[in-house]
Formats: C-alpha cells, structure tokens, sequence
C-alpha cells in the first residue's frame, strides 16, 4: 500500500484554492485524482471547471454534496431537490461518477419525520441520477453534527440505501464520522457493493471543536489502517479522499500541505 | 407527568455548591432527590456527607463515579479497580445503590482493548458491589466524547452489562449522549430490567463546544418525553436526574437554576 495510487485530494482540504489551483497541484504533486466541491465549481464556472479537469487527465473522484433534504415546508424540499437535480448535472459535466449527499437536518425534535424525507428526497432524485449515470453516496455524520445530518450511522445509511438499486445508491464511509461504532467492521462487510467513496482524516485528543476538528492522519487516534483494509476486503478499490476541515492547516501552504498529505497516506492510511 | 416526584437534581449542574449546599437547596425547593459527585463528598468529609444525606431524608439517587478502567499498565489499572473500591464504600455509606461508571479512554487507536479492559475491570469489582448492595451502572457516552469513555452506545453497555446479573450490573441512560442513535428506542426496550438511571439535560443547535454543550431541558432538540416514556415503558421508574455542564447555568444563581430546572422538568420531560 505504500503509493499514492489511490489518494484522492478533496480540495476542501486546501480551502483557499480555486479549483484550478486545486486540480494545478495535483498535477505537480501526482496525485491522481481530486474530489471538487460544489461551490469551487461554481466560481470556476461549469464549463471551464470541466474542460479543466477533463484536460489535466486529473480524474474526478467525487463531487460535494448533494442532500439537505428536510426541510420545513413542501416548496422548500422541493427546492432542494431541484437543487439536487443541479447537482446531478454538474456531477455528470465534470466527468465523476459520484455525488456525495449529506442528507441534512432541519433542525427539529422529530428524527424519524426528517430521517422519511431524506429516503423521500433520493427517491425523488434517483431516477434522474441513473439517467445520467450518476451514483449517489449517502454519507453518514458523526452523531456531534446533529444540526447538519439526521443519517449518523453506517447502519442507518446502509438501511436507506437499501431501498434502491446498488448500481445508483449506495454509501460514502469517511473514517471521521464512524470510526468510534463498535459495530464498525460488522457494518463494513455489511455494505459490501454499495461503497461508493472511503475518506480518511484523524481525529485529535481531546477534539477541540465541533466543526472544525479533524486532523491529519497520524496526528490522531483512527486506526485508518484497520478501518481501508475492512472497506477494501468489502470489495473497494476506489480512491481514497483525504478531507480535512481545520483552521490551522488551512493557514499552511498548500504545496506543504499536499507533501504532508501524501506521505502520512503513506505511512497512515 | 406533571410534578417532580421522580426528579433528581445532580450537583453538577449547580458546580459552585457544596454537598451541604446541594443537600440543602433540594430541602427548599422540595426536590426529593440528590446526584452526588465524589470530588464533592470528599471535600464533605465522607462520614460527614454520610449523616448530612440521611438526615435530611433527601434520596441520593446515584454517586457519579466510578469507572476509568482502561490504562497503559497493569500497575495503573489496578490502581483504578482499587479506586472503584473505594467508589464502592462511598456509595453505601452515603446510602445511594448505585454507582455510575464512566468506563474510560486512554486514549489510543486500540478501541477493543480498551473495551476489554473494561469489562475486565467491571468483572473485578462486581463481587464487592454484590456484597456492598451496590449496582454498577454503565453510562454509555456520546461519540464525541472519546477521551473519556470507549463505551458509546446504549447497544454496547447493554451487552458488557449481560455477562453479569442484573441485580448488580446495569446501565444509565443519559440522553444527551444516545439521543441521536437510530436504534434508540429498541435499545431502550432491550435494557428492560437493567437501566438504573436515567438523565435528561438537552442539545442545543449549534453545539457550541464539545464538552460543556449540554443545556437546559427544552432549549435543544432532544424529543425528552419520548425518550421518558420508553425508558418509564422498559420498566424503569427510579428518579429522573437533571445533570447539566454548562458555564453559562454555572454563572447563575443556584436556586434561579433550580427554579427553571423544576418548571422545565414539569414541561418538557
């Protein structure tokens, strides 16, 4: 395991950059593929961000994020959905195959009742992204973010993508979110043909915050070893993105950033 | 629901008191039960706290707590079962039946040696509780919380709690540290005949802080009444206790915060 081959970096990571910045360094570090975000793509405009990628060669391992299904009233969760429509599209102009749904909290005291309109929500969306040949990763939180997701497990994420064909819904595993389930490597296994992405980060001790907390691999207490051999035995071979939302690596140059990045991928993931 | 029979106030949630000034407080507020925390017996006096509690007739619904089994040496975990011990001897003498444990964190990437360490340091004090009428109750944490408990859902505590009887192990449902899980309420009906506390505080949105986040009952988005009639449905019907870290509740006046922690419990729990 000691290359590179399967390192993706969200761009997230090196949240200063354009997206042509973003794409620029991998090419210069060689590290094959990137996942974008949404709003990177938009400032770069559609077309330009998908000629760019398209002739750099850097594959498009994922785009963030779809989901953010509950919503308080009808027109709203129609709104997000057309929102997730959008989404699809762009998805498909940028040549990647994923689209990573962070399903979204509103936020309220009924879990169940939001937890129904995120399986409303990718129902309304998934025929639209089998058309464009689109598969859509449901991403589960860690249960700290409970004002962003109302998906917090793996289980629970395996449960809703149950509902529709593996070959358009499955799940994004990011080793931040669920490292700590004591039902981890069983539910692993148990997603077996529907892992459509595998992110990996660390987690310091003690957190020092909700949002902005996780840290380099090495820098923390995930055993991502033991966690990419269960997604990899469950028959994944896709990249592997490394996203890290964290002030004080956000202030270090990203060329220092991306050498760091790619040599604890090496020594850690 | 609409009294306060059943509710306890733990200490923690008025930090700048005394044992003596918790103890008397619930005597003027007609509270009828007490959560009591070591740190604070200590600085009673044992014996002291001891005749202080049985005097006044207010119930101790737990001691907060024994637990922290997993360390780096044998000689260290010892040193903790030893503590436990004495954990044990507090609880009878202030006249409580149960201890609460926070099982621990070292913290290291090995989370399953950890969780064997537990269960091994509960296997070691389980005799002397038997003998002491003391029941040991796991406290399961929330995930975000992993430099303090390697136990992190009720699921988990459920089953270290099986491999013993349950008139000596059990567990202690907080919600403020299960509320999210998907699995909740089967959970909940699954401790049928072992949950020996149940505590209730609330989540607000956005969480500010990791650790002293939890609030006042019906400021946050926890669904309390139906979390209450599932623990009230499982069979459980022992004090309710109100335990809140929160620098701002720590900033007002004692009995203000009993004051709205009455009110509160009536409305929301």
């Amino acid at each position: 395991m000691d290359d590179i081959k399967r390192l993706s970096f969200n761009q997230a990571t090196v949240n200063s950059w354009s997206l042509e910045d973003a794409v620029r360094a991998c090419e210069r570090h060689g590290i094959p593929a990137v996942g974008l975000w949404r709003d990177k793509v938009e400032r770069a405009g559609l077309s330009a961000a998908g000629r760019l990628v398209r002739d750099s060669g850097i594959a498009v391992s994922s785009l963030c994020r779809g989901g953010g299904f509950p919503a308080a009233t009808l027109s709203e969760r129609k709104e997000r959905i057309e929102n997730n429509l959008r989404a699809i599209d762009e998805a498909a102009e940028l040549g990647t195959g994923i689209l990573v749904l962070v399903c979204g909290a509103m936020p309220g005291r009924d879990l169940e009742g939001q937890r129904a309109m995120v399986a409303e929500g990718i129902a309304a969306i998934e025929p639209y992204a089998r058309l464009c040949g689109i598969r859509l990763g449901i991403e589960p939180l860690h249960p700290m973010l409970a004002d962003r997701s109302v998906v917090m497990t793996l289980k629970q994420a395996r449960e809703i993508a149950a509902n529709f064909s593996p070959e358009v819904v499955g799940v994004v595993i990011d080793a931040f979110h669920v490292w700590y389930d004591p039902d981890l490597y069983a539910e692993i296994e148990n997603t077996r043909g529907r892992i459509l992405g595998f992110h990996v980060s660390d987690w310091p001790v003690p957190l020092p915050d909700v949002l902005l907390s996780r840290t380099m691999m090495g820098d923390g207490i995930i055993d991502l070893p033991r966690i990419r051999s269960a997604v990899d035995a469950a028959g994944y071979d896709g990249p592997i993105e490394v996203e890290i939302f964290n002030k004080e690596i956000w202030g270090q140059p990203g060329d220092q950033v991306l050498e760091t990045m790619k040599q604890r991928f090496i020594e850690y993931v």
